[in-house]
């Protein structure tokens, strides 16, 4: 996965945009806070509230699950209920199975998400919250929450840990505000990894190899009947476009293109101490 | 969070559905091996596929982290390489930071979730690839693949557990597959244009070209130092995964080497009249 870069600040760093607080409700292991911390840490989140952790708070037992996202360890605040711990908030999603006996709207991960984006652009301040590991959340704390999210999951394997279950919520907040729709979806279809100056070549240098291939393979007999050769150059020239050959995998080509048909070029010529031709590449 | 139902079935059960394997590539930990199996019964996923795991396999310490999925560490294979991993599967793809010096189309996990989603309504076997914890994959690893994979994350806090980064990667694959919603907004992706038949050839020809180009790469003295050609073969094996060359492909391509080559061979041989080594394909 990729590293961290820790001289690159997020998109959405700055104290001046607010996000998410996520609040544990009843936390039973120091461990899940850790790694709470770090699935936040990887969405940008950094407003971490404890409701009555079952082991007291600070807990060293967090930080090694941190990774390295210990100052949300640091900053998060302990409060006595769920209803203090949300009294700044203006809206808050309960993550919870669908209690039988109460009325709620319910969202998927991504729905929420796309909400409390749009709650945050008009200035106000959110919360989700999960319950203790196990039990989940009591009705009358999902009650004190605006709407319920359910991650859509395998319905018959649901079951996350503590921190899973942070991390694709905060996924889809850090998706629904970080990545804007039309950066993913443009990365989706024509996104290059590499050197800047890695990119497809110059379509001219392109033909001028495919030029090279064609000849090349008609000397040596491919084309068995001419007939043949549109069909056959037409199928290798949408495999290679497909590629979207650089400046050096073109220089390569051309390398092995040269080298294999070397020896035959030879053969044909009256002084077999002519330089090998050799390929350029690398 | 929702709880699990055994007695409901996913909505994509059923032995008919193929579904991306998930590779790990030299796991450290067997209980990120559990784990990993976790976050794969959460989506539904099943193949679990293992290279070289560092401690061996099977292996006790990955049961606990399971949490009840040892269906799918106990029929989890083990291979000796990433390329005998994936020699069954058409498109794979490698999770991993960028490589500096090798060519590779970048997608979010969304788009590699819809992409997947599409080749496998058109009949074909996907993989997404893991490296080892901490290290990662080898750039002749994604080189093997197909496209990279790049998790849209803090930038300032982007390193994510083993199973975290499957969990997020199957969780956009469920999405894509399992939710409505998502699948509307695939259609907003480009598919692979040609005729059904012309998808692409199972990564084993594949692999079996790379052979075949390497081997006669190296007869006709292409790898002019042979510290060169792990550089020189991984480009040229990045250049054609990026292709998603077809089964014609290979033909043609294995047909190319060959003729190209093949007047060499003549020349080695006691008498010229040996048959032309013709190209198979078309």
């Amino acid at each position: 996965m990729a590293g961290t870069d820790a001289t690159q600040s997020s998109p959405i760093d700055g104290a001046s945009v607010p996000r998410p607080a996520i609040v544990l409700v009843r936390p039973q292991l120091a461990e899940n806070i850790g790694a709470t911390a770090r699935a936040m840490a990887n969405c940008a989140l950094t407003d971490l509230r404890l409701v009555a952790p079952r082991d007291g708070w600070p807990n060293p037992r967090a930080i090694p699950m941190a990774a390295g996202a210990t100052d949300i360890l640091e900053s998060a605040r302990v409060f006595d209920s769920l209803a203090e711990a949300l009294a700044d908030r203006h809206l808050a999603w309960a993550t919870s199975a669908r209690p039988r006996n109460l009325v709620k709207r319910v969202t998927t991960a991504k729905g929420a998400a796309r909400s409390m984006a749009e709650a945050v652009g008009q200035g106000l301040e959110v919360a989700v919250v999960f319950g203790p590991e196990r039990t989940g959340l009591e009705m009358e704390e999902v009650s004190l929450c605006h709407e319920l999210v359910e991650i859509p999951l395998n319905p018959g394997f649901a079951s996350l840990n503590l921190a899973q279950a942070v991390l694709l919520v905060a996924y889809e907040w850090y998706q629904a505000t970080a990545v804007e729709d039309a950066k993913v979806d443009a990365t989706a279809v024509g996104g290059r990894a590499g050197d800047p100056g890695r990119l497809p070549a110059p379509m001219a240098q392109v033909y001028d190899f495919l030029d090279h291939l064609d000849a090349q393979l008609d000397v040596a007999g491919f084309f068995r009947h001419e007939l043949m050769r549109p069909a056959m150059m037409r199928n290798l020239q949408a495999f290679i476009m497909r590629a979207e050959p650089t400046d050096q995998d073109i220089r390569t080509l051309h390398g092995v293109i040269s080298v294999l048909s070397g020896r035959r070029r030879h053969q044909l010529r009256p002084s077999p101490a002519a330089p090998e031709q050799v390929p350029e590449s690398e």
